[in-house]
């Protein structure tokens, strides 16, 4: 089995489709080197499966020959070899997984450095100053990462030998001090691990390998996965290249370049350069940075060659890429490109130009999958609301979306607020992974440095996080900083805009989002695609809700829920009467002042729906709910005393107090114990769409029973509801068949038993809807009201859990109830129309579930209506694709060129 | 279609095992004339068929002509025919379902009288009081049943007609003043349907069948349905059938007759008689009447005759049977026959003698089947305790067991004191069909008049209910009795003894039963029958229940709830300091007080059951349930304050409050929050374990992890167990591999997510438990403290449920998961074993769901083990039939003679 591949190795597939062999890095390598013909350094990529069995067994016995065999190919492409003390060979060791996990893991640069070989370099580049700086970084880089020496001890050296140097950078060294310095490190080393710093170029390449394969479990890569949601037992892929120096001279440099604004998704090139720099110096965001426009005029030579390239990645890649380059003495080299990663608003707009784009031609369905929920949901974050507020000081808009929260000065301290409910904004002078779980727990990021590709920018934008970068007059001194005059310390509120780059000391008010036009385009091609499918409603409890929800293009209302209607401050006391009613009579009288009010909250409704289904769910939560809290009443009975209203509500609270509400008398239980108070609300229902009928409206109503187990009980539920339905309608003087109003009578399905039963149960119902938060609280036994805090961290930090079950459906456990209850349901009554209307109705990966499932509509809040819409077509495009290519949608991928 | 089946028709099968066609009366009466040739008066039955009809669409076309062509045949047999002036033939219209609904349904005697007829009557038989004695019987009869005239109207005439004849009986009432009753009657009949009374036998014929036909759907029909869970839909059959009289003279008489005793199961003839009277007043008890064995010496041939057929019957039947017989002047007739109901005393030992019996030769597996498990429940009834009570009078024991309450003096009056939550004794002069509801909700009956087959007898011995009958010294007024001078009023507390009869004034004492010498052999038949099929365990949490478990039999501990323990007096200060510890040290030190306490619990169990499989579950409820009340708290701190440790406990019950505990931090979660309590359990239990090793013991340990919900969690808490059990072993050094120590490590299968994921779990899982009880609650969302009062009652009522899930497992919902749990967690692991021990485990019915599933084990309270044996050998018997003949135990049913 070959555990190594050159890059320039003739593969059977496109090497970008090797990622889970290659990784991300060393397939885009070898797609650049023997698919593109690109000008990237030789190299070689050890495959994940060399790491995987590495973790499982150790260093495998095949490897050391094949990473040998390779490096001895290596040398002849390059005329040079490792350690050579006349011209020596140096190479790059970086990691690079199947998915991007930037940073997360270590890399070695200037390999094969030596004693002997620094002199050798010395000589060949005839510029000892750069030769002995390059053995001082990789001595540094090499001590810190595979012999684990605290990177404070080399980094203190080389501060003070600038400090001694009067120099302002590393470059005003003189070589001297470096000689020096590399001595000083080597000793470090010695101390730290009671050898040499080793000079065999092959031990020097087994370590930094090693290191590598070992950095795919260290604690910031497991954590990053653990919140990325990627597999653990991939492993990653190890690249030897042989190094370019982008600081050889001022003809060298270094620059990260995209090939469209990955902040916008405007056309163009796009990305910063360093002169005479290696590339980590522009990710670490430590010196500023000049746009990648600037090469233009420094380096126009490279500057079309780079663009050209970039043209020819568009078109082979047919996205927007991502790429490190080096310039070393006037010649251009690629070192990396990917797809690359972008905002919202980007991902947006590129979607849909990228369709008219001749190079391109994306089809309208690869468009609709180029946008996730995640981004569509970042792009529909909130702004800063009007204008008026006094803004301290602009950095760099590098996440959009504005924020507002208190200000903390580190990881832990930014995590700490957040785990007590506190809003954060981190503030640091640049980041690193080791703030990832701050940058992570705050509500936005300022940093004091680092441009728009900074490791704060990167990360902030990949999670949707608000982030302003290189707010260059921030001061930061332990607990506070300063803008000129103002100071800002820990816990003092602080607003910032990912956008406009604005930081406003102070709480700003947020408006909604304003998406940008692109939206409504891609929108439509989404709604087509998902036409007949997958419907998108809204939940939605009131006239002005479901107005909304409308505007946001939701196709009817999944669930409106009549207890909201209850508890209004001036509905509360009939609601209460009701209860307390000591005679039929009496409650006769509260449930008719509730029917006349509740008809007009349904004529609001129906308005705002008109033409478009309305599902009206009887009323479900437990009475007490509507009663005050039996321990305060308690308490005020020991101690003040209670009147004779407040001991007739006690008693009443007494009596329908339940041990476990949730699993009470709730639902269509309550409509067993109290059939008058659905006919109610079914009659003041049809009173509303009789009324709207006569103003020349649509109305299309669905009546939904909650809490259904057994057949039986949706019958009986069922005869109520057709009962008050035909009362209404005779009592109107309108013949129910020849009425122009439709009413269906269905259930939710929340119960295990209900799904399992489904069969059953659709005898007697005309439409199911699936309460997923019930359902997943009856099917997991966890109440969402005890369990989401202390017990739900737990478990999702021990990863018991791989996710928290109310946000994203449990696909195996209560995925499976949907399933059968889907198909249970349809064998008894085919055609049986089935939603959902849980939360999870408007998460993506939820939705994908209920796709697969064969649900006929998902119904969300409002607000996320326009990501179910588009979540919705993607699950759509994903089950087309799995059902075979007969019924695909999209083209094939195009061929790669050249081939 | 043929609607109507002569009693002598020739059935394609054995008409007894047509009792769905024909019901069971119909069916004996068919086999009884068809196949054993026995002395049955002609006649033919109409099919249940012809009912479901009629109730589906009235009156079937085809019927009357059926019917009429029937009638023919039969005055053909007879020579006699309906309403004939000269010599005219009388018929009783019987009702008879396929399930014998005792007194239920009507019956009409005497049909074809009217006031041409019964003049010829009383010529032919030159008995003119006996004919206007039959057609004064016959108009009230058809009146009340036939024509809903109240019957209180014919017999407060009757009784006046007695008064003035100063006769003690009916048979003291002159020819003259009988035939003034026909015509009062008649009037009567005028007056409510404002039509003369129907003189054409046709039409009287037509109306008592259509009478029996509507009579399935009387309320007392459907109530006994209900509690018999008979279904709905079947319809009754109908048979008419030439009469023959008991009443013609001194040289006849009806009777009821058993071929064993029903309340013993002794051999030898059983029942009454009466002489010169109608079968009506035996069963009624209004005269008292001769035990059967006087038959012997007043009519010596009928008796051998008699005992002739008895012994046909049985070796026929091969069980028990219970008959009807008419003497006619001097000849037997047989007109009903059915295999006798009999209490749980008289089914043992039958089943057991029958096996011995050469006409019978019952197999084990047979006699297995003949005992339910209710009747081994009513023989495992308690009795009175020790002597010393004053007996205040003795009647006849009808039913056994002893019964305890307070006195009621009407059916309605009982039901509602039970209602109430009393315990009532119903005491009745006789019981009719309408004192139902009253009997059912009473603790026992007793009744002043009545024999042992009265209705008060059949219908309490039918339900396992304590009965004495015919305590004639009783005096009933109004509601209170005396019994000379004794007077007892209602709600006085009264205590009757079902086997001997006795009654006692005041509360006496109940002790455990004394099951017959039959049970152990039984008991020892159905053990090898389910032997390696299904295991019987008990629920016990301490030495003396475990020991008491053992002697009923129980094959291990199926679940010991180790927070019993926690909750004890001197437990509950230590669990309290645990959970307020304020340090981990703190905590441990409880923690440490715990485990020392924990093992003498363990060590008592585990020598109790010594070699048998203990399993003891993990600490499962909520921590708030070992704090004090929030509410008492709030209330307190309101009022007089709360002392220092007072304050502690208010925010720690504040902190664990949760909304729904049954779904909250419990089970397996609190290990994951307080992993050292797990550990410390184990190490408790390992602990006992050795030291029963060391003493020479062979401890079983199953520890189980309740209320896992995916197989993460499954893992995490068996890596606990393993450490601890290692380390106790370790510290006791001794080696695990070597130990004779067997500790295996399973889970509770109690939440529905469990059940599906079952492949899952039980990779981590040695065995499985269902705890139904919590996955009834969650597959229904039922709160079982919540729901079982008000809500339950409600929906039992109104027929939404079948049962109470929380007594008969529900097959369908609840069950399928337990397939599923099995099947998924076979098929994972081969061969893991599967138990469930939720209270269901104790359930005949459940049982019989737990071993279709494949369960290798049910586990009950200890005083049900018995029971569970039981139903667990017919379970697998049941299993076996099913699997096909080749895999019966049981030989195929005997032949038929003369077939």
């Amino acid at each position: 089995m070959p555990f190594v591949y050159d890059f320039d190795h003739k593969h059977r597939r496109p090497p970008m489709d090797l990622k889970a062999l290659l990784g991300g890095k060393g397939a885009n390598l070898a797609e650049m080197t023997s698919v593109l013909g690109l000008p990237v350094p030789p190299g070689f990529t050890i495959s994940t499966d060399a790491c995987r069995d590495y973790m499982h067994g150790g260093w495998p016995d095949l490897l050391s020959g094949q990473v040998g065999r390779a490096r001895a190919r290596l040398e002849r492409k390059m005329g040079k070899r490792l350690g050579d003390p006349a011209d020596p060979l140096l190479v790059s060791v970086r990691s690079g997984a199947k998915f991007s996990m930037p940073g997360m893991m270590d890399t070695v640069l200037n390999l094969g450095l030596n004693d002997a070989s620094v002199e050798g370099l010395a000589r060949q580049t005839a510029d000892r100053r750069f030769a002995y700086d390059s053995y001082r970084r990789f001595v540094a880089m090499y001590g810190r990462i595979v012999l684990h020496v605290p990177g404070e001890d080399f980094d203190g050296l080389l501060e003070s030998a600038r400090e001694q140097a009067g120099a302002s950078s590393d470059a005003g060294i003189p070589v001297e001090r470096l000689q020096d310095l590399v001595d000083a490190y080597k000793k470090i080393v010695r101390r730290h691990t009671g050898r040499p710093f080793p000079q065999d170029p092959d031990l020097q390449l087994r370590g930094a390998v090693e290191a590598v394969f070992r950095s795919w479990n260290g604690a910031r890569a497991v954590a990053y996965r653990d919140h990325e949601h990627i597999p653990h037992d991939l492993g990653t892929a190890v690249n030897v290249q042989a190094m370019v120096f982008g600081n050889r001279d001022d003809q060298s440099g270094t620059g990260v370049g995209f090939t469209r604004d990955p902040a916008t998704g405007a056309q163009g090139e796009y990305g910063d350069f360093l002169v005479n720099a290696q590339g980590e110096d522009v990710v670490a965001g430590i010196r500023n940075t000049e746009p990648l426009s600037a090469l233009k005029h420094e380096f126009p030579k490279i500057h079309a060659e780079l663009l050209d390239i970039f043209a020819r990645l568009e078109s082979h890649y047919r996205d927007m890429c991502d790429t490190e380059f080096t310039i070393e003495q006037g010649k251009l080299w690629m070192l990396q490109t990917r797809v690359g990663k972008r905002t919202g608003n980007a991902a947006l707009r590129m979607a849909v130009e990228m369709t008219k784009d001749r190079a391109i031609r994306l089809t309208r369905e690869e468009a609709v999958q180029r946008v996730s929920g995640e981004q569509l949901e970042q792009m529909l974050h909130p702004q800063f609301a009007g204008g008026g507020h006094d803004v301290v000081t602009r950095g760099l808009g590098a996440s959009p979306g504005a924020a507002v929260g208190r200000a903390y000065f580190s990881a832990d301290d930014a995590a700490a607020a957040a785990g007590r409910g506190e809003a954060a904004i981190l503030v640091r002078s640049e980041t690193s992974p080791d703030d990832v779980h701050g940058m992570l727990a705050a509500q936005g990021i300022l940093t004091a440095r680092g441009g728009l590709v900074s490791h704060a920018a990167v990360v902030a934008r990949g999670w949707g996080k608000p982030a302003v970068v290189g707010a260059e007059k921030v001061r930061i001194a332990g607990r506070s900083f300063t803008v000129g005059s103002t100071k800002v310390s820990e816990g003092d509120w602080l607003s910032i805009d990912g956008s406009s780059g604005d930081v406003v000391v102070g709480r700003v008010e947020l408006s909604d989002a304003e998406p940008p036009a692109e939206l409504q385009t891609l929108l439509g091609w989404a709604d087509t695609i998902r036409k007949g499918r997958l419907g998108v409603r809204a939940n939605a409890d009131n006239g002005p809700d479901a107005e909304n929800a409308r505007r946001f293009g939701a196709e009817g209302i999944g669930l409106c829920r009549t207890e909201h209607m209850f508890l209004a401050e001036d509905r509360l006391p009939i609601v209460r009467r009701m209860i307390l009613a000591s005679s039929p009579a009496a409650e006769e009288a509260a449930l008719e002042e509730l029917r006349v009010a509740q008809r007009t909250d349904f004529l609001d409704i129906l308005r705002a729906m008109d033409g478009l289904p309305v599902t009206i769910r009887l009323l479900d939560p437990p009475l007490h709910e509507f009663l005050p809290d039996l321990s305060e009443l308690a308490v005020k009975k020991a101690t003040t005393g209670l009147t004779k209203q407040e001991q007739a509500l006690y008693a009443a609270a007494e009596d329908w107090h339940e041990v476990n509400p949730m699993l009470g008398t709730r639902g269509v239980r309550l409509g067993v114990l109290k059939p008058g108070l659905y006919a109610m609300q079914v009659r003041a229902l049809m009173e509303a769409a009789l009324e709207r009928v006569d103003g020349g409206g649509r109305p299309v109503v669905e009546i939904m029973i909650p809490l259904t187990v057994t057949r039986e009980e949706m019958a009986e539920a069922r005869r109520w509801v057709d009962e008050a339905v035909s009362s209404t309608l005779s009592a109107a003087g309108v013949r129910r068949t020849r009425s122009r109003l439709k009413v269906s009578i269905g259930t939710m399905i929340e119960t295990p038993r209900a799904a399992l039963r489904a069969g059953d149960i659709a005898q007697e119902a005309d439409f199911f809807s699936f309460g997923t938060n019930d359902l997943t609280q009856m099917t997991f036994g966890f109440s969402r009201d005890d369990v989401e805090g202390r017990m739900m961290a737990a478990y999702l930090d021990k990863g018991l859990l791989a996710r928290n079950p109310f946000e994203v459906v449990d696909a195996d456990g209560v995925g499976e109830l949907v399933r059968l209850g889907v198909e249970r349901g349809r064998a008894a009554r085919p055609g049986l129309k089935v939603g959902v209307c849980g939360e999870h109705g408007g998460d993506p990966e939820s939705i994908r579930t209920f796709a697969a499932a064969g649900l006929d509509y998902v119904s969300c809040s409002p607000f996320r209506v326009p990501v179910a819409r588009l979540a919705a077509a993607q699950a759509v495009l994903e089950l087309q694709a799995k059902a075979g290519p007969a019924r695909k949608a999209a083209p094939a991928r195009k061929a790669a060129p050249g081939r």
